[in-house]
């Protein structure tokens, strides 16, 4: 099997973690395994290189912070080469502009363009392995590019893709993806494997264990991604395409997301435009919008209601409260103390009426829904923050999810 | 006039240094110039990131050694271009490969081939400054090669040539070479200018200023070096040619070194081939053999005297005394408590006696010549180390260097 491994800062964050970090490669090269490696920064180290720049010029040119910030990365990456080689396994060190990786010249956020990859395969033909630096490559013209917090796993997915590997391993200090929240419910139970329409749904409500980005990248080019952790020997979670034969249950997962704030505007004139109006300026000031209620018109006055990030509520009460006035509309109101809750599985696909048995469940609870937005593969209800644990234990035992005991 | 500035660690070394370097290029930016940059990485930088190697492997791979120390530079230089870019002077960094310094492949000791510059260039003919890492570059493959410790002086120097430039200026933590250590003769003076060969000679007797290769380099391309101070704004000592018009004085200056230890292997059956068995298996155990004298053949028989480093000196005897019993010499004597003294100058080449009137000067101090060797512009003796201070002063005096009070 040909495999890209990626391991994350804590993976590399200590010489110690290094050592492991170079022994599970060892194991998987043991195995016979063809393997590629993707490393992000030692843990710290990024912030440490921002904070230098941050004391001089909290606004750096971009192009000199990504040529700043790479460096952690290459550190990381020859670190880890220098441990393999100890260890007998041929290592090679590799920037992201010596690997390939060619993006736009986008600095900060960069976009990869593609990876010749060419000079990497034949390391792994030859049994050595590339240990190449995430979540960078140069543009056109060789300057140094980033591409953004956690790019680290776009890196290792484009690397998977660029090397035709059978599968990108993604090592993490979680050992996989859950039914839900563990410290929630603690029969959650860990996922064998989960599609990448569904991850992009769990990745989409906070769990952060894996890159938006890695998925829909991963997704295209349908690499499955193993979701493991660096500290288990054990399988974690895959994710890949839907097409693998079992059965789905009604819903793969309860996800839930407390960072979230609601703002209403309240009798605005019912005219063409008026969304625009409103969700223009909200983007102008960098907040992220999600869902979104109209309500039915009434007397030629509508009202708008959306939930944003909390810690962009002060600002987007601000700036509502300017859009009032100038669009002669009635209030502004606001409560930062509500909560996502989702049920997530495309097995909804096939089975009617989940939206209905959620509404049911938490109905039952005494939970009121304030607000409801729906997509394929996901039922998502806007609630009091207080209602959030007791909405997610009941949804995750009704869906029968709950782990039985043994 | 276009000029490089290069800036060693400690013009880097901190968050405020690099603010007074940054300023030192505004300033002569302010005055017309095109200036093109190079720089060390933060001082203990690189100490620090092979520490963190050697903790893993003190044999770490060349390549990857090579490819994480250059990352010391790269921070340096994106921090300077900062800097400057928030004092409001246009600059971008560029690390060795991509500033285009192509080397062979010698990990840690690689030569530079070439500087591809036409793009740092344009940016100077733009009034933007290029900030470029010292010590290091890319070889054929894209692989980061290193020009082993002080190689910042010739990345400048290179650069100078392939820029095009007027003057390399190196700022240093002194302010120039003087007519010999103030800390023996408080009466030495700066030098204004010094030749290539006289600094080439200076620096091989432990003035470690400025790296021998830049020098080299530099005479060879007649690229004036202006050596000077990082803290004070006055000029420093300019190497360049000898052609400068004026009437030279018989010595330039006055050097020592103390860090010396005298072998002798005695009564070596005198025939073809000796030299090469004795100094073989000394250069195949990496020891820089210096002063050799072969007394004359008596009976047959022959001596051999030579200097070596101190730090060098038991590995030394050890090993002759091997060879002692293998070439049925007589015996191994050693001396590790003795020093050199140089008179070196260009004016010696013009004024007849020089080597004469030294050897006067320590015969009236009653001081015991050792050994003696000369080049064209240098005389040198190893005497008792304790006679250091005595020699250097009255050399100094004799040959009219002392500085007149005022």
């Amino acid at each position: 099997m040909r495999v890209v491994h990626k391991y994350g800062g804590t993976s590399v964050g200590s010489l110690d973690r290094i050592r492991a970090t170079a022994k599970l490669i060892q194991e998987d090269m043991a195995r016979g395994n063809e393997v590629a490696v993707v490393v992000s920064a030692m843990s710290g180290e990024t912030n440490r290189l921002i904070a230098m720049a941050n004391e001089i010029d909290s606004k750096a040119p971009a192009r000199e912070m990504d040529a700043l910030v790479s460096t952690g990365e290459q550190v990381s990456a020859a670190l880890l080469a220098i441990e393999l080689n100890h260890l007998g396994v041929p290592a090679y060190s590799y920037s992201g502009s010596q690997a390939g990786f060619r993006t736009d010249s986008s600095h900060a956020r960069a976009r990869i363009k593609g990876v010749e990859s060419e000079h990497l395969i034949r390391h792994m033909q030859a049994g050595e392995v590339p240990v190449v630096t995430g979540f960078q490559g140069s543009d056109e013209h060789g300057n140094i590019t980033t591409l953004g917090r956690g790019g680290s796993d776009t890196s290792a997915v484009a690397l998977a893709i660029a090397v035709n590997a059978d599968v990108c391993n993604i090592y993490t200090d979680v050992n996989g993806i859950y039914t839900t929240d563990p410290r929630i419910v603690p029969q959650a139970s860990k996922l064998q494997e989960i599609s990448y329409e569904e991850m992009l749904e769990f990745a989409s409500l906070g769990a952060k264990v894996l890159q938006t980005r890695s998925v829909e990248l991963a997704m295209r080019f349908n690499i499955p991604i193993h979701l493991r952790s660096s500290f288990e020997g054990v399988a974690g979670t895959m994710v890949n395409g839907e097409d693998t034969g079992m059965e789905r249950a009604e819903i793969t997962g309860v996800a839930y997301n407390r960072d979230e704030a609601k703002v209403t505007i309240k009798g605005i004139p019912d005219q063409p435009g008026i969304a625009a109006r409103i969700f223009g300026p909200v983007a102008d000031a960098d907040i992220n919008v999600d869902v979104i209620v109209q309500n039915v018109s009434e007397h030629g006055l509508t009202d708008m209601t959306f939930t944003v990030p909390r810690n962009d509520y002060a600002a987007t009460m601000a700036l509502l409260e300017g859009l009032c006035t100038q669009m002669k509309a009635e209030k502004v109101t606001g409560d930062d103390t509500v909560a996502k809750v989702s049920i997530i599985g495309v097995g909804m696909r096939s089975h009617a009426g989940v939206a209905r048995k959620m509404f049911d469940v938490l109905a039952n609870e005494n939970i009121n829904i304030q607000m409801i937005t729906t997509s394929e593969i996901k039922v998502t209800v806007v609630l009091e923050e207080k209602y959030v644990e007791l909405a997610v234990h009941s949804l995750h035992s009704a869906f029968g999810l709950d782990a039985e005991e043994e």
